[in-house]
């Protein structure tokens, strides 16, 4: 279960109890997920992917479902199993349905399928397409 | 310029034109993409192609720009050149801002690192992540 | 063009010589593919490659325009532009037609969607495909 | 197992009863793979994925066998478990024998090498596989 | 030339140029990547990307020679033409020789090459590499 | 347990025997890895696999740790499982910390996020960067 374990909040030390802290009140959740106590071997990229991940996440010019359909989108083209399972539980508490996750992935599923369309006829950008 | 080269209309052939016919009808706009006229070598696929991204992108429980944005998502986490560049310019086409744009990318390329934190340290799915 | 130039016949070492003699002789042909020339610095990477794909892609339970299709599939998927490029010149070689080329991309992209489907529905390998 | 769980033949909508009639015939046999009952949950996929994956299968220029075996290729070099379990067992279903599985996952793996190398020492396409 | 365009130095905000002038500073050099020029145009993304980028960058448990060499392998297998010129650039300058880039590149490829066939053969992991 | 299952060292035919004994002999250890025990289906393959790679991770112009980390790298960007697991085994045999480890994941991890946003933003590769 993970390269060295995982670190629960009993266990952890200050520095990890100040991350997972933030992580609960920023989540307003109890649960720290596994992704968290594995990294916190690790006190400096454990407090760093967070403060990025909290930055990244909050709402602005895109609203937080829209991120975490993102999320799903990139997760489900690298087939990260871990990071499927835990941003569509995300996305799902961010106010997906069940129709919106099927038009996700079907929109994933397709883009898929025309970048190697694309890659495989060796289609040149078209001229407008072309920046600066 | 493509393997086989771009079928321009004028000499396209009857099923090749009844395509193109539809994409400027639906996306109200003269232009055919390279993407097409690469891929009317094999009409079967020309069509076929068209008529599932004509399905899939209609809006429905996610509107255009999302799917856009998701369709972008997929294109840079692959990095198919050809995808980013003409995807950026339908989600432009479609709403997207400079600001939503950059905070597109910053989902993308965070949810490409978190990927491989998550495989890399070999972290398991949270119980409660768990389906069925 | 490439990391450290290109290394052409007239300056290559006796061992480097050697290898691109035997490239000539295999495939029949007097052009050494830029690929082998931007190798030739590491002669010893630019023998071993050499000597595996010459094993691999000789005729056996497989034939050689199926193995260059599968190349391509493998390329496309990879969006290596230089390998796309390159081994589509040799299926094509080795005998693959444009109706063939059209239905390898689409067996080719097909996969890359579904693979994505799988994966984003988190499905569970059936029990009768289940090895050992 | 699977996001939404399985739909079983029984329990199944009309509409995801004629998919599930209609790949039974084809594929001439009673078992539903579990990427249908998974995908069930969006009868709109799931027909349009269907009907796209039975065209694109179907003997053409290739035959089923070597479809089938590109198919793995691309699952391969995707890593996905569930495509890979399920596209051997087809391939094997369409007469692949272990001499050839061993020959392609050796073409396979080869082209996944030979695409970093292209990429890592940045060689250029060579004039004569430029296109157009 | 990129999305937006490249933010030279003197038309860029006080903010953009505060990150310009540390990346000048840790790097002692004048010039400043495209990457950054381009990235400008979302501040708050270029900060916390460079913020980053210095914090995992700066010598530690591994030195700066083998983190360039890490990161060079990272975007060789992602094929990311940017990326490889790029840190192919900074790992020279970190003292990377001809010899320790051609095996660099060696090691890479096997392991595109392994990944695949660990992958296609279906290797359950051995007992003593399970951790937990 | 692997397509084919796996073959003992008992079972194993002479050629098959004489690959084990190098791997034991090489490695210093008694322990044969599933990844050969399932690759002994095809003798050929598993004798090309192991001569390259024991020439490839033969100590160089870099040793052994570096190129271990660097597998581990293109394993992880890849997301394969198996050769995640055994070779952070393997790093660790040749002096992996745990804090060389939390390194190695955070370059990992930013280069996969970078090589994104550089893609993403169309970045050019700068002038200096160029080759030839």
């Amino acid at each position: 279960m993970s390269t060295y374990g995982l670190i629960e909040y009993d266990s952890a030390s200050p520095e990890v109890r100040a991350v997972y802290d933030d992580i609960r009140q920023v989540r307003q959740t109890d649960s720290i997920n596994n992704f968290w106590k594995a990294l916190a071997h690790d006190p400096v990229t454990l407090r760093r992917t967070w403060e990025s991940i909290k930055e990244i996440m909050a709402p602005g010019a895109l609203d937080t479902l829209t991120k975490e359909m993102i999320y799903v989108a990139v997760s489900v083209t690298n087939q990260c199993g871990y990071c499927i399972a835990s941003h569509t539980a995300s996305a799902e508490k961010a106010g997906m349905t069940p129709e919106m996750f099927g038009e996700l992935m079907a929109v994933v599923g397709m883009a898929n399928e025309t970048n190697r369309l694309a890659s495989g006829w060796q289609v040149e950008i078209d001229e407008r397409f072309r920046r600066g």
